[in-house]
């Protein structure tokens, strides 16, 4: 932990060679009882599954990207169906300078992401939105 | 609102679809009395108008763009000639992975937009440069 | 300075046309004696060298971009050999709205950067790691 200022605390979460991220931050969520949160990343990563969410079919597209410098990764933790979610967008770059981006899916992570984290004291719930067949976050939501 | 902290409040605005995200984060400034600050956010967006400026003609060049994952959004909250003003870089990734980004003109969001703000006790404002024919943030003015 | 909440301090630095961003935030730790922090920015730039670490000959391919807007700007500030390091990755934005990403290695800025900065209290340090020849953050380090 890095720091604590009233209800809110700031964390930084370094990942190393091999590392799940999107399992990763679910389980920091977990273990540290995260009611919401959002964070931002740098790093390099071996191997990525990037998605593109097909509105007409309803379900992601999957775009693989091999080892690649993580250029930008933004994130949020809210809950959705009694579990915490990580939900997180990101850009990575190739050898040539070119971008890849998308909805993460799945990172191995190498050699290293640094993951900073600013975990709030109010408790964000997602709902299921039909039309989409997604979970969105309410910030009506109670539970 | 997610916490306050001292002087700085922490804030998430969720946007919904058709929502126009550069007029709601200036309604946001307006509504809460934002003397300054910061945002980043994920989400998706139906279309999306970036810019380049060009400085040989000192405009935007305007590039359009559909469907997309919105895989950064980083801006700032400042005033300019008494009103608040939200700008907005940003990139969005298509359907093949690929990425677009610039100075964001306008974006209608779908489905969903999440809009993580800071928002600072400390004024800042915007100085005409002729220069370039832009509002820039000078640290020194104090209106 | 923006806000001091607790031991966490929040600032913006405004670079202006001709200044080199990576000297300009190292001085920036320096003077202000940082012990961790990380960033976001938006802003121009006049040019870029962004790296892409290539594994096999341990250094840093280097890609040249003219004229961008610079889409995502994420970093942090650490220790490293007695020294602070200001690590950011980035992507940018040229003519035709393509986004060029990677390490940043040197960026002369124009005509703006805004560089939002979280300042911790917490001090961070990385190690060399012989596998990569490259300094990475150990949270366990204490100097």
């Amino acid at each position: 932990m890095l720091s604590t200022v009233g209800e809110v605390k700031n964390y930084v979460i370094i990942f190393a060679k091999g590392d799940e991220a999107v399992s990763g931050m679910t389980e920091f969520a977990q273990k540290y009882n995260v009611k919401s949160g959002h964070y931002q990343a740098i790093g390099d990563a071996l191997h990525i599954e990037l998605g593109w969410f097909d509105y007409k079919r309803k379900e992601f597209l999957v775009i693989d990207v091999d080892s690649s410098e993580v250029t930008s990764f933004t994130g949020d933790l809210v809950w959705y169906k009694n579990k915490p979610v990580a939900h997180t967008h990101m850009t990575t770059s190739l050898r040539d300078g070119s971008v890849k981006g998308g909805h993460l899916l799945q990172l191995i992570v190498g050699p290293t992401l640094e993951v900073f984290v600013t975990v709030e004291p109010t408790p964000l719930y997602k709902k299921l939105d039909e039309e989409f067949n997604a979970g969105l976050i309410d910030p009506d939501l109670k539970k």
